[in-house]
């Protein structure tokens, strides 16, 4: 049995409610080793795609053996089945919703399970908070090296969130605003990688970003390169493209928000 | 001594501030061992019912011997005492203004103590931050097995709350909305044994439940039974009756609160 | 090794973001035994001065050893140094931008060093998030015992905010208002001491507090004292003057905010 299984907790209870301290009560009760941490509790309620973006931002710093249980679950109660996810180093319990589709887009190599065992609820389980009464206790089960095998029958088909594809265009590559951080950062879904190849076949490095109406000139790698207030692109600690302003909210100066086009263009 | 004893913390404290930090500083200092849990640090200020509310709500999923540690506490530096009470599985350290209540209701065989002995303070005690001074290092000393005949002497009569009433009327219960949740649910006080021992005896099962203006015709399980944007009733996670939205806000739609009043009337 | 080394966060991250459960998966992947704390996410972005106050309001309720991890850092990616300051019982890590004045203010007897040593870092470092990839694993290398030599070489000189003084003026003394608390008190940085030894001379005792337009009459001892909604002044939990209002708002009610004076003149 482990030391210190850490059980991390993503969802979208909010942090006034009853809601995650009744998750925190039935892990420790189970299993009272387990290291119970918050990633966030604030994922806007039902927004699958936000809990899939943050998941994913933070999933490779957690210690091996992590599990993760992802509670943004609109269809609590109906027929849509709750998961049990063994990828290389993780595991994750969630709705089969698409929620786990940002870690699917990763990891290859996964193992899932449909969580059907009885024997890992607890005894009364209600159908409007599954958090609690199933998803809660598995994950605790789990942490004391319960085989996943244990917790119900082999699935692969499983639900996957359409995700936005960079397109390329010429001499144009576009992409889309994934999230808006709390500095007011864009985060866009264009990766370091594919950009940098991209610009690096340009004339003198020359180049135009285009972000809604706004033409964002330097690409550079720090916020503090450029002076207050001013924009700049780079990519950022999750190795996606950024629009930011230094000490200031992109988000509001540039009036874009998720979904919205950001356009490369080099020059030739 | 426990190995990893709960110390579960439900204040109005907020999390902006140096009042949370400061309560777990002083548990942590004084058993290095006591795993301290936030239930939740955003009950509205000096708002006792809902403090009462949320632990009555979780309490009971938290493990034997769990330490909750309780200031809704408007009278802080008065002479209201504070307050140690057991109950059969767990202990509560709380001012004696009434938001014990919800615990009250539920568990019958309680041994109280009125927390007095100074040697379980902080040396030096504010008359402004008595949970910081007063509260947390009492249960702190309490997670390391101080008998709690030490603290200070026995009480009986302590403060409780007004609880709202089923009220009953022929063909018709009401009750009230005790609290809207994150997602806009309005949960009622009305039990679902009450509700549906009181249903058995209409007619063909035909009822009509009356929120504010409006009537929520369909009873059932789950959210999902309805379509996104209905109403329903269903007996919530809590055993409560609660008045939902699929996927929206009961709450704003209803445009109801705390207080308000629902009405159930059965055809017979 | 210690046995649970605490970590204690303060940042201006927020909670709705990936940015702190990246901190907290790098420091237990690093060191398993690591008790991960949360002081507060909430500070201001960018604020400082707001960050140096609350480090200073809780620091000393700590366990000895505990390793405070400050991050409130808008110069993140430039030159500005990262600090690792040891006082008597505690250790700091930080950015060199005077977030830790407020401690410094207190301890005198400091030991720092600029952290550059890139073997406590993650292996690959992004310039916009070090608190992940630099500071959050020096802390957790820290709490493992590392020797405070082994991060980088000896640092004297390091950034100090501009903090507010006392002004004397024959029977007046004058302050500023440090912080708004949740609870609408106004917190001072008029010390308990110097106000009392100030009052001590007054004539019977008589004294006005002038607040922006208001006179504050009454200086006591707690909240309780006075009537609900009633002005009051009293040294509060961290031993400055606060102004208050009993179950209500002084910093609504006077319209005041941080940086505003209040005055005291004695009657003589």
């Amino acid at each position: 049995v482990q030391r210190h299984p850490v059980i991390a907790l993503l969802t979208d209870f909010g942090e006034d409610d009853f809601f995650v301290a009744s998750l925190k009560g039935v892990i420790v009760s189970i299993n009272p080793e387990a290291r119970v941490i918050d990633i966030t509790h604030r994922i806007p309620s039902y927004e699958i795609s936000v809990g899939s973006f943050i998941l994913r931002a933070v999933y490779k710093y957690f210690p091996e053996k992590t599990i993760f249980l992802v509670i943004v679950d609109p269809g609590v109660g109906s027929s849509r089945r709750i998961l049990l996810m063994k990828s290389k180093k993780h595991y994750f319990i969630a709705p089969d919703n698409g929620v786990l589709s940002g870690v699917l887009v990763q990891e290859q190599d996964v193992a899932i399970r449909e969580i059907t065992n009885t024997k890992y609820f607890l005894s009364d389980t209600s159908r409007t908070f599954e958090g609690r009464d199933k998803m809660a206790p598995a994950a605790s089960w789990l942490s004391l090296d319960i085989p996943i095998e244990e917790f119900g029958p082999k699935t692969i088909q499983v639900k996957r969130a359409v995700e936005y594809e960079t397109e390329f265009d010429g001499n144009e590559i576009s992409g889309r605003i994934l999230y808006e951080d709390k500095f007011g950062n864009l985060i866009t879904n264009l990766s370091g990688d594919i950009v940098e190849e991209f610009l690096s076949k340009s004339k003198d490095n020359r180049f135009i970003i285009r972000a809604g109406n706004t033409e964002v000139l330097s690409f550079l790698s720090s916020y503090s390169d450029v002076e207050k207030g001013n924009f700049l692109c780079l990519i950022g600690s999750l190795g996606l493209l950024e629009i930011a302003v230094r000490e200031g909210s992109a988000a509001k100066k540039l009036k874009m928000k998720t979904g919205d086009k950001i356009i490369i263009r080099r020059k030739v």
